[in-house]
């Protein structure tokens, strides 16, 4: 039977799924984390196991590779001509791909132009896409799937920024959002999940993991969003800053002796709990030291802080919301941290149910019944998202 | 009878007052604007009348020389020892000046190592004191009132940035607010006008003018607000951007080939209404133009949005708020633009008395009996505050 892989690479991370194509049920999966450093990690799942060895500085295309190699081992496909299509989360799409395209050597070059826009993104969804066009024969349809497309229709007032506007429309300079993939289909699943038309729905989405993004929607499209220009702005994130005053750029630079890409690569790789606590990126570590280490405590404040006033922002914007959905690593599996947020939205008439926040399973309603809006937990599944995009354009069955 | 002057330079401007001491009665007052440029104009007070001379690129240093030719020649003052001090407004003072200080030829290069950190304020604020220490006896008292004192307070997670914990230590990069002196004289004013103690008061001030800044107060501190380490960030302003993704500031370099610097600059000059509309930067003009003029109306869209956003993430951070206080020149005279935006805090329950706020004169509630938070409109007199602060400081009677 013919199947879907799907390639979701990070900044640092590579996520894959396979798809039979029919009802779209998963075959495998498996992830590659730390890539390009001397800690990299190759997981598949084998017999029901997780499966991990350790490859030094694992770069993208030699990760492609071996995945072929161990779905071929396992059995899971005979040959690379099962795989009818392969579906590409690509972070930056700019104004030039408003939708799921087929990527081949004709286009790759307009895809590869837009590599600045998402630097630290881009490049690497590239080069697995470059990977499987040589391992692949050039027949199999090779699928980007854009976190952009989603804000495309954003107003402009959300979605410019207040430079001069020749810039913002010479240049494409813009909030491009991100997580666009997610954001999306927890939209859609929220809508599912209420028994109602997403059209209808004023929601806040927070996909809240190693990065993070909020995104306010009405009528069935984001109205606004915290990230912007690059995956940078918006929340503290793992070890990204957020949002900075942009003067501090020279100033750093100066201080510091550094080029302006240099600062800005200390803001996505070396800032936000990481360079706030000195202790880790990961959410759970800040959280487990936060109650005995100031800075720990500090970072986690940071967090929590400009969550809440994301949705204060987007609940007043929206004159008022239907649902405030919770996804993501930490958005579905850090049960305290929702319950600090949700405690914190009293003033908005926000009330929590921490037993189902706490006990509960799988998605679900965690606000009580009087609360002025219901807030959920629903986990995101981006890769679903991208085959189910897959197989609409490539009309698979 | 002895005097104090107060000097409130600006980026582009130098307004000043006269006071006796005794009371703080107002002599005389003035302005200069669109200094150093060909169209500089020297405004003055005389038999009630305003009386306006085009000097161009008339300096600071030359504008307060100017000033004290006007004083003696219209007979405000007999001699420079009639003035008993001198006030004058600073934008930053990092963390070296924490309260109302008077500058000596001793701590005068303390103050100048602090240029960088507001780079189109500081010098020219120096220049002022400098001049002034030329023009008056070294006896007379120059006392330096900074608009970031007033912030210094500030709980860490709302005064950091999530960048390396050791770069906001070292190089002391750190939220610094902005117009504190006007935030913390309406602070006291909203408490006089509603008969509270200040400390028992949630707020949000609104100083909207020129440049914008919205802050949040608790306990009499500023808990929150939205400018940064520059006076840049934050809000959409006249020429200034606000909050842009940081990675836009290499992005543009490389776009334009021009350094960092002048990114920032483009950001501080050339953008925010002006640059968005292309048409002013005077709200006055985006208002009477955003009806037929699609870009005004974008301007204006974006200010107003924003305004809100701050607004409903402050309400939301503070659990609620006593009041909601608009001041500076758009604040308090743009009624039109009041009523807009508490019309878009609905759902916060904050209800418009459109009749005060349309018909009513000077410091008033604007918002109806049964609002959930109250809305005033107060006018805010920085010079005053500076006033208070140097017959405070200098113990002058």
């Amino acid at each position: 039977m013919k199947k879907i892989l799907v390639i979701n690479a990070g900044s640092s991370s590579l996520k894959w799924q396979l798809f039979n194509i029919e009802g779209l049920t998963l075959i495998n999966k498996g992830a590659m984390e730390r890539m390009q450093t001397p800690e990299a990690v190759f997981t598949i799942i084998r017999n029901g196991e997780k499966i991990s060895q350790q490859i030094a500085n694992l770069t993208y295309q030699q990760g492609v590779e071996l995945l072929f190699d161990q779905l071929k081992h396992l059995h899971l496909i005979q040959d690379v001509t099962d795989i009818a299509a392969v579906g590409h989360r690509v972070v930056a799409g700019g104004t030039t791909f408003k939708q799921p395209t087929q990527i081949t050597t004709k286009n790759l070059d307009r895809l590869k132009a837009l590599n600045k826009y998402a630097p630290l993104h881009n490049p690497v969804q590239v080069a697995c896409i470059e990977t499987l066009m040589q391992v692949l024969p050039e027949s199999t349809p090779q699928i980007a799937v854009f976190d952009s497309q989603f804000y495309l229709d954003m107003p402009e007032q959300n979605a410019l920024y207040a430079i001069p506007y020749d810039y913002s429309k010479n240049y494409q300079i813009r909030k491009y959002g991100e997580h666009g993939i997610s954001h999306s289909y927890i939209l859609h699943e929220t809508a599912r999940f209420l028994n109602k038309d997403y059209h209808d729905l004023k929601l806040v989405t927070l996909h809240l993991g190693g990065g993070s993004s909020i995104t306010a929607s009405k009528n069935g499209k984001p109205f606004d969003t915290s990230m912007g220009f690059t995956p940078l702005e918006g929340l503290p994130m793992g070890t990204r800053s957020g949002s900075v005053d942009p003067a501090v750029v020279p100033f750093l630079m100066n201080e510091l002796h550094v080029d302006a890409n240099e600062v800005i690569n200390i803001f996505n790789e070396k800032s936000g709990l990481l360079g706030v606590s000195g202790l880790s990126a990961d959410m759970r570590d800040i959280m487990a030291n936060a109650p005995t280490n100031t800075r720990a405590k500090l970072a986690y404040e940071m967090f929590a802080s400009a969550v809440v006033k994301y949705i204060g922002g987007y609940f007043t914007e929206l004159g008022g919301l239907d649902a405030i959905v919770f996804t993501a690593g930490i958005g579905e599996h850090q049960t305290d941290l929702r319950t600090d947020i949700i405690k914190r939205l009293a003033v908005l008439g926000i009330k929590l149910d921490e037993n189902s926040n706490q006990q509960g399973a799988g998605e679900r309603v965690i606000s009580a019944d009087d609360s002025s809006v219901k807030v959920l937990m629903i986990p995101t599944n981006e890769e679903l998202a991208i085959a189910q995009a897959v197989k609409q354009l490539t009309k698979l069955n």
